[in-house]
């Protein structure tokens, strides 16, 4: 079949998930869902034993196998194109966003190091997942030695580098196998790597290489010196096995392989766009492709994402990055570390049963029966006030250290009660996030929010009194597929079909907010009051006035 | 039958709780229970409508049917005299404890009003019992018009007249029914007019005149200066309605008169003492008739007694009295609103179904089952740190507005360890009341508990190990019974086979204490580093500094 500059195009957004990988195939035109598969990864997330070995993992491992990335592609793409009927020469391209940091020792060729003999049964040669937590003592070398040179990039990431991240997961590797760094010729983030493996192309994208990496557009990586003091014989990592352009989201990497266009049932002509972290993809997704909308994506945690024309210092941001979403904008990153599993914790832990009878009598979630009972509370009509900090404070503090905590108790408190005071602490938590920008004079027009959360209409309207702002929901049902879709559709270009900008892509394809939740003004006054409250025990208790929650922490038993 | 010197003697003793009137029959000369019984009043607590009317009392109403206890007496005292067996020239006394303030407006005869067909249908005419709470705006009247004449017996009672004592009840007849004001000329304490009753002769006791009708050994009643400008017309309450002798508990008041000699089947001889409040009863009981040692009576709340030489402010107290408990000693009152009930409120609110079907198959309470699976913990080892105020904090604060507080929670947080930190922080509570004695250099040097919480082993460990004070288990049975036996023991007389003094009552007829807790030291050590961090939130958030609390409070639904 011969290309047809009249007829319809479509992009193809791979959303590479913890569990499983989604495809979603969407007109260019209108970014309307033509069809998606989805497809779990068979080893899932490796946190017990090594697949084929019996050899056990620490309790705080999580790896991935490659194979399953891959054979994920192939069957969802099949999938969705053969479901929607679409010529195999109308698909223009393909973008993909994966989560971050997860991390690929390979070789010159991009094996990935777990495939070999040598180093099947080698735990450190395999991919680390993001969530994987074996680099703890890592990170705080690689903290403490930044903060002691004054290293430039250090306070971009709020003063603090996760363990989560490259450099740490890096280090791991080299401490405690250094036959694995030895022979890895190249560390790859995931979405590089399967960008890698679809083109035959390496590039780093901006997202990755900025919110997980510690690059800087300006300043590149950290330098040589400073990676030679962290550990002798460390200072060619990022020359040598992070080397490689840094490009921005969408940049077209290259197009399909022959070996892949075959395997997919794909023009070769099909571009692929530089990969974007999962949680970045669904601000495009969400129909946000400039400065002064916050996005928060709303689900057992909270992530803030939010861009502007210029770089600030903002308090405790997780990170901010030039080009990191949209080329010629900086966006920062924030977030609260738990949000929805706060309130899980809250139904599954310190609800008694007959709650869950009640619930279940009326066929609805203890979730929905609590948000229920306390419908009509009003501000801090349960009588309590809590910090949400039950998962530590990711922003704006930045110490996993600290901890939850509720005042207010009396004898007549109920499930509802707390359930309500959590909610609305939540809400505060975002608050503390918004105010972090426009404190900076960073201006925050509006609010979008996503996932799972957005579903619950009454802590929706809490969290748009509690700010003071209106909060859109987003209408993309996989704004993070849909975001990776636009970027393929920018890889693509105008001359494929698609976009040469992801401003255009995205006001093209982002639908329509699902629904738009204006502040109470009465309410939003008493909540302005109530924050009041609730700032000034987050910073007796969170700014070191107070040190009860770390001497807490210390007591844990069997910690 | 005739008095035999060399015959044993016995004496009764008269428990009047909230639901019922136990009496229990001792041996004089070892204080041995031969024989009890327990009559529940068949009115119970009047809290919804007035017998035989329809008339509906308000919510916070809570009254007493007079003939109830009257026909409690006959029957429990029949009853024990018939199955000990014992001779009823035998019976050497009888004394009483009693709940209060419970209030009873009488004619000059000593008939309750609400036995008059006048006044049968008013219920301001019925005994308002100790747990009335009609009389809140008329407490608050009487503390502040107090605190503007700066009246000294007012910070004898930590600055605050509750709404529970006589003065408000008084007022509360006079405000809403002058009818019945009028028509009473006598208003006494349920404990006195059953012994007005039984001997023919009125009298107050000390306990509750003191620590309930705002009486002082030096000072006698409020003046009516004071009285006049609270009400005209209210000055002549203490010289008229409230006349008679206030006399120690255990004074011999009288003896049985002819008519309730014969109702009861004793003899004319029975000598009757003046009564006790009945917590104050359960001291004596305890083994405890002088200074240096903490009667704590730990259930539902906890109520702390403690004697001393000399009178002192000491912070919070809920009252002191000079012979309110032994003649010489000044009584000192102290108390935690919640603790039983902070405990309860865990297990029936805050606990998760597969906890109470856990406890279900072992067959154990639910209590039972967080203690359990708490043991181990050590100090601090939930990592929680609780603020007790479930029910405000009535010693050493004296501040009902004040409401319970946890920090540390996490997303690991299980019930077992908010019940853990829950034990703990009513502890520190207990220790923060030994330290208001202890800090005016009130001798402490032991502890003596009684009630339900004793039974549990791993909470009294903790008490001990918080205080690092031994705590002994008191070993009677019934603790305040037996107390009303010593007073009727020393009404008796030596001369009638009982004592001449309440303190070798105690001595001879007490029981040995039937556990003692040793504090563990280090553990006593870790405990002395938490506690000054509770210390630390509770001058933070009990003190004014932060008066979030009380914010919460004003902002609760529907209050």
């Amino acid at each position: 079949m011969r290309i047809d500059a009249a007829m319809t195009r479509y992009a193809i957004g791979l959303d590479f998930g913890t569990e499983s990988v989604r495809a979603l195939l969407v007109d260019l035109a209108t970014g309307a869902t033509i069809s998606t598969a989805v497809e779990p990864y068979a080893d899932a997330v490796i946190d017990e034993r090594l697949p084929g070995t019996s050899r056990r993992l620490p309790a705080d491992w999580a790896l991935q196998n490659p194979a399953d990335w891959l054979s994920g592609v192939e069957r969802t793409i099949r999938a969705t194109v053969a479901q929607s009927g679409v010529p195999r020469d109308a698909v223009a391209g393909i973008g993909i966003d994966f989560t971050a940091c997860t991390v690929v020792p390979t070789a010159a060729d991009g094996t990935p190091l777990c495939r070999l003999d040598a180093f099947r049964s080698e735990p450190h040669s395999w991919p680390k997942l993001w969530k994987h937590h074996g680099a703890e003592r890592e990170a705080q070398r690689i903290t403490q030695l930044a903060a002691k040179r004054k290293e430039r990039w250090l306070p971009r990431y709020g003063g603090r580098i996760s363990s989560e991240w490259l450099l740490p997961k890096a280090l791991e590797i080299a401490e405690h196998a250094p036959d694995v760094y030895a022979a890895a010729t190249i560390i790859v983030e995931g979405g590089d790597w399967v960008v890698w493996q679809l083109t035959g192309t390496l590039a780093r994208n901006a997202c990755a290489a900025g919110y997980k990496g510690n690059w800087h557009k300006r300043d590149g990586f950290p330098c040589p010196a400073y990676l030679a003091e962290l550990k002798p014989g460390f200072e060619t990592l990022f020359t040598e096995k992070i080397a490689g352009s840094v490009v921005a989201p969408g940049t077209q990497v290259g197009r399909l392989t022959p070996a892949w266009a075959e395997r997919l049932g794909l023009s070769r002509e099909t571009a692929v766009a530089a990969a974007i972290i999962d949680a970045h993809a669904a601000v495009l997704g969400s129909g946000v492709s400039g400065p002064g909308t916050l996005v928060m994506m709303m689900g057992t945690s909270t992530c803030h994402l939010f861009m502007a024309e210029r770089e600030q210092p903002v308090e405790g941001m997780a990170g901010v990055v030039e080009d990191g979403i949209v080329q010629g904008f900086y966006a920062y990153e924030s977030g609260q570390a738990a949000v929805g599993d706060v309130l899980a914790w809250m139904t599954q832990h310190a609800t008694p049963p007959n709650y869950h009878a009640e619930a279940a009598s009326h066929g609805i979630s203890l979730h929905d029966l609590l948000m229920t009972k306390s419908e009509g509370f009003g501000p801090g009509g349960s009588g309590l006030l809590a910090l949400d900090w039950w998962n530590g404070n990711r922003s704006t503090l930045g110490r996993s250290d600290l901890s939850g905590l509720l005042v207010g108790a009396t004898l007549g408190t109920r499930a509802e009660h707390i359930f309500h005071a959590l909610v609305e602490a939540t809400a505060f938590g975002t608050r503390a996030i918004v105010e972090s920008f426009t404190d900076q004079a960073l201006e925050l027009s509006s609010i979008v929010a996503g996932g799972g959360l957005t579903r619950n209409a009454a802590l929706m309207q809490i969290y748009a009194d509690v700010t003071g702002r209106p909060i859109a929901v987003a209408g993309a049902a996989q704004a993070s597929a849909l975001g990776a879709a636009m970027l393929a559709a920018v890889a693509a270009g105008s001359r494929g079909g698609g976009y040469d900008s992801l401003t255009v892509a995205v006001e093209r394809m982002a639908p329509q907010p699902s629904r738009v939740y204006e502040p109470n003004r009465s309410r939003a006054a008493e909540y302005d009051q109530l924050y009041r409250e609730y700032k000034r025990l987050y910073d007796y208790f969170g700014r070191g006035e107070n040190g009860i929650m770390r001497a807490l922490r210390d007591r844990r038993s069997g910690e």
